[in-house]
C-alpha cells in the first residue's frame, strides 16, 4: 500500500500512473511482434547466462550464499529465491553479452528475467509461460520509462542506470507474476526505488556484473514485500525527496508517463553481437569493416574519434584482465583488426595482454559533435595509406520481424553453450508453455 | 582486492587509507572512554531492537524471509545471517529510539550491530567481547568519516544516510570481524558504496526502518564477498565514477582522510531520549519546559521557528499513523505538551489520532537563520500571555563521563523491555567477555 502521506505531501501521482499500467497489463495487451521477441530475449538472455555461470565473479557468490531452497540456478542445483536472482543475475550481465536498450543505455533482461525465474519459485501456483511473457513485458516497459527519464544526467553522475533503474524493473516485473494490484505494485516501486544502487566506477570489475544480480535480487525482495502488506511514504520514484530527484537532473517526466503501447520500447531491444561494452561496440563494427585490408604488422597510427561521455565508460587505455578488455576501446578495437571476429575468446586475460602492442598505438579522440553512439576510425599504414570508416552502433543489426531475428539469436546460443539445442527446444513456442522449462535439466 | 585499475586510473587513493585505518584497528588502540561507550550503545541498541521487533514492519520482513540457519534473530529464533541482519537492523530502527551522530546525521549503530552479530555466525570462530567492540567502532569511525564528508549535501539531495553511509560502515565492521586485512576491507567499502542505497521519502513509512535493515544485510553481504576474493574497480568510494562523487557536491574529502583517533568520533555518540526523528527533539525538549506551566485548554496559538532543513524531514502536518507522527513536529510538540513525556506509547495510531486538535494549532516557521539542530516554541494563550522556550538538541543531555551515563541507559532499556535485567547482566563487561552473549536467550 501507499500509506495516506503520499496524497496529503501534495506529491504528484505519478508512480501510481506507471503502476496502474504495470498492474493492468494482461497477455492479450502485447502485439505479436514483442511476443516473439521477449521469447527471443529470453532465448538470449538465458544462453548468455549458461555461458557465464562459470565466470569467477558467478561462481564466488554462489559459494558463498547459495543454500538450500525451491528456486533454479541456472544450470544446476536449487536455492533459495533471492540467492538465485543474485547468481542468475550476475551470470547473465558477466559476459557483457546480453541485451541492451539504446534510448536509456540500460541493460534490460539481466535485472527481469532472473527475477522473475526465482518470482516463479515463490509464487507458490503454476507459472505459464503467458504469465512470464507478461510480467516481463510489464517489468521492461516500467524500467524503460524510469531510464528514459533519467538519460542522461544520472548516468553522467556515475550511477550505472542497470543496477538502479534496473531494481525497479526487476520490482515491477515479480509484482506482476506475483499477482500485486495496482496499490502493491506503486509500494513495489517505491522500496525498489529505494535500494537502487550501483555506481560505474565498477566498470571492468566483477562488481559490474554484480549490479545485475543485486538488481534482480532488490527487485524481487521489494516485490515480496509490498505483496506481504509493506506500506511506503511518498513517491518515492518522483516526489521530491525521491530517487530521481536525489540521483539525477531530470525535470521532464513525460517518458513515464506514456501509456504503455505508446510506444511499446521492448520493440526496440537490442540484443549483442559482441560480448563487451556497448560503447565499443562502434569501434568494433569499424575495426571488422577494415580488417580484411590490413595487414597489422603495417599499421603506424589508430585514431578513435569517440564521443565524450565513452571516457567514464570504456577508455582503459592498458586493460591487464579479460573484463577490463570489455571496458576498453583500445583492446577491443586492437583485437577486432587482428582476429576480424569478437567472441567470448576475444576477452580471456591471455588474449588481452597479448593485443598489447597494437592496442597501445589505439589513440583516442574525444569529439563532442558525434553522436553519443558513434565512433570514427582513422588508420594510418607505414606507407602512408589512410583508412577509415565510421559506425553508429544505434543503427540496428537486428531486424525485428521475427523470421530474421530467430536464426541469429539461435546461431549465437549455440555458439555460447553446448547444450543450446535444448535450451532452444525448451523455450520455442514459450508463450503456449503450460508451465516454465526448468532451467536446471538444461545444463551448459 | 582492489583490481589494478585503480592505480593506472589515477585516481587518488583516498579509500586504501581509510581501510588501512579500519582493518589495522586493534583494541588496545581504544580509549577507555571509547571501550565504555561502545558498551553502552550496545546495550542501547538491543534493548530498542527488542521492544521493536513485533512491529509490523519488522514482522512482515521476519515472515517473509526468515528460514532455517545459525544467526540470532534478536528476542528469539534463528535464520541465515543476511535475514539476520534485515531483521535486526529493521528492529533497531524502527522505533527511531536508536542513537544518532550529530555530525553527520546518520544514526550509527542501527546498521552496525546487527551487522556485526551475523557476521559473528559467519566467522566460525568464537567471537569475544573485544573483538566485537573494536569491529564496532571501526566500522563507526569509517561510516562517520564519510557521513562528514557527505553531510549535508547528500541528504539535503534526498538520501537517507543511514541508509547510505551506514552500509559502508556495515561492510567495514563486519570486515573487522571477519579479519579482513587492508586490501580486502577496500574492496569491502568498494562493494558497499556501489550497494549503498535509501531515499528520505520512506520518512514517517515502514520504509525507513527498513533502510537499516538493508544497509546491516548489505554491508555485511560487501565484507562476504570481499573475503571470498571478489574484486572491484576504480574507487567506488571517492573516484569520479564513485559513490561520494555521483550522489553529493562534496568535494572535500578532508573528513574521510583523518585518522583514527584524530579525533574519536564514536565519543560524540548521542543516545536518543525520544522515540522520534531527531529533527523533533528540540522543540520537544522546549514543549516539556512549558509543559509544567501549561494549560492545554487554553492555547490560542503554537507556533515553531526551526531552520529549513526540517521541511522534507519532519513536517508532515496532520499525521494519520505513529509512524507518521515520529516525522511530525506538530503531533511531537502537541503530545509533549499535553503529556508531560515522551515514550513509546506517544506513538500508538491512537495516540497520534487523539492529539490532532492541538496538533493542528501548531504552526512552522522556517528560518533558515536557526542552527539546523535548534527550535524555538512561541505559544500565545487565550488571556493574551506568551510562553516561549529555546533548545538546541545538540547540547548534550548525556555526559559520556560513563558513571553518568550507564545509570541512564540502564532505565531506558529497563522501561523498554521486561527482560532488561537479563540483557544488562549478559552485556555488561562486555570487553572481557569471552564469547557474545546469546540474545535469543534474552527475549523481551
Amino acid at each position: 500500500m501507499i500509506a495516506d502521506t503520499a496524497g496529503r505531501m501534495g506529491d504528484p501521482p505519478t508512480v501510481r500512473l506507471l503502476a496502474a499500467e504495470a498492474a493492468g497489463l494482461r497477455f492479450a495487451d502485447l502485439p505479436r511482434d514483442a511476443v516473439t521477441i521477449v521469447g527471443l530475449c529470453l532465448l538470449d538472455t538465458l544462453g548468455v547466462a549458461l555461458a557465464g555461470r562459470d565466470e569467477p565473479v558467478v561462481r564466488l557468490i554462489r559459494e558463498e550464499f547459495a543454500g538450500a531452497g525451491d528456486a533454479a540456478l541456472w544450470g544446476g542445483g536449487r536455492t533459495d529465491p533471492q540467492t538465485a536472482a543474485l547468481v542468475n543475475g550476475s551470470a547473465a550481465h558477466v559476459l557483457d553479452f546480453d541485451d541492451y536498450a539504446p534510448g536509456s543505455g540500460l541493460h534490460p533482461s539481466a535485472p527481469l528475467v532472473p527475477a522473475l525465474w526465482s518470482a516463479a519459485a515463490v509464487a507458490g501456483r503454476e507459472v505459464t509461460g503467458r504469465d512470464l511473457v507478461t510480467a516481463y513485458v510489464a517489468g521492461y516497459e516500467t524500467q524503460e520509462r524510469l531510464g528514459l527519464v533519467l538519460w542522461p544526467s544520472h548516468y553522467d553522475r556515475g550511477f550505472h542506470t542497470t543496477g538502479t533503474a534496473g531494481t525497479i524493473g526487476a520490482a515491477a516485473a515479480a509484482a506482476h507474476l506475483l499477482g500485486a494490484d495496482e496499490e502493491t505494485t506503486a509500494a513495489a516501486l517505491g522500496l525498489a526505488a529505494t535500494d537502487a544502487a550501483g555506481v560505474k566506477a565498477m566498470f571492468g570489475s566483477m562488481g559490474k556484473a554484480y549490479h545485475a544480480g543485486r538488481a534482480a535480487e532488490a527487485g524481487l525482495r521489494a516485490a515480496r514485500l509490498a505483496v506481504r502488506g509493506m506500506t511506503v511514504g511518498r513517491d518515492a520514484l518522483f516526489g521530491d525527496q525521491g530517487f530521481v530527484a536525489a540521483s539525477s537532473s531530470a525535470s521532464d517526466l513525460g517518458a513515464a508517463l506514456t501509456p504503455f503501447g505508446e510506444p511499446w520500447h521492448v520493440l526496440d531491444v537490442l540484443p549483442k553481437l559482441y560480448p563487451s561494452c556497448f560503447g565499443t561496440h562502434a569501434a568494433i563494427r569499424c575495426a571488422l569493416e577494415l580488417h580484411p585490408a590490413l595487414d597489422p604488422a603495417g599499421v603506424r597510427e589508430v585514431t578513435l574519434t569517440v564521443p565524450p561521455v565513452l571516457r567514464d565508460v570504456c577508455a582503459i587505455a592498458a586493460p591487464a584482465t579479460g573484463l577490463e578488455g570489455k571496458f576498453s576501446l583500445a583492446h577491443t578495437t586492437a583485437v577486432a583488426l587482428l582476429d576480424g571476429r569478437i567472441t567470448p575468446s576475444s576477452f580471456t586475460d591471455e588474449r588481452v595482454r597479448a593485443t598489447g602492442g597494437l592496442g597501445a598505438r589505439v589513440r583516442l579522440e574525444y569529439d563532442d559533435r558525434i553522436a553519443r553512439t558513434s565512433t570514427v576510425l582513422r588508420i594510418v599504414l607505414d606507407d602512408g595509406r589512410v583508412l577509415s570508416a565510421e559506425s553508429d552502433a544505434a543503427d540496428r543489426p537486428w531486424s525485428h520481424a521475427p523470421e530474421q531475428m530467430r536464426p541469429r539469436i539461435e546461431e549465437k546460443t549455440r555458439a555460447l553453450v553446448p547444450a543450446a539445442d535444448r535450451l532452444i527446444a525448451a523455450l520455442r513456442d514459450l508463450p503456449d508453455a503450460p508451465v516454465l522449462p526448468d532451467l536446471p535439466e538444461v545444463s551448459p
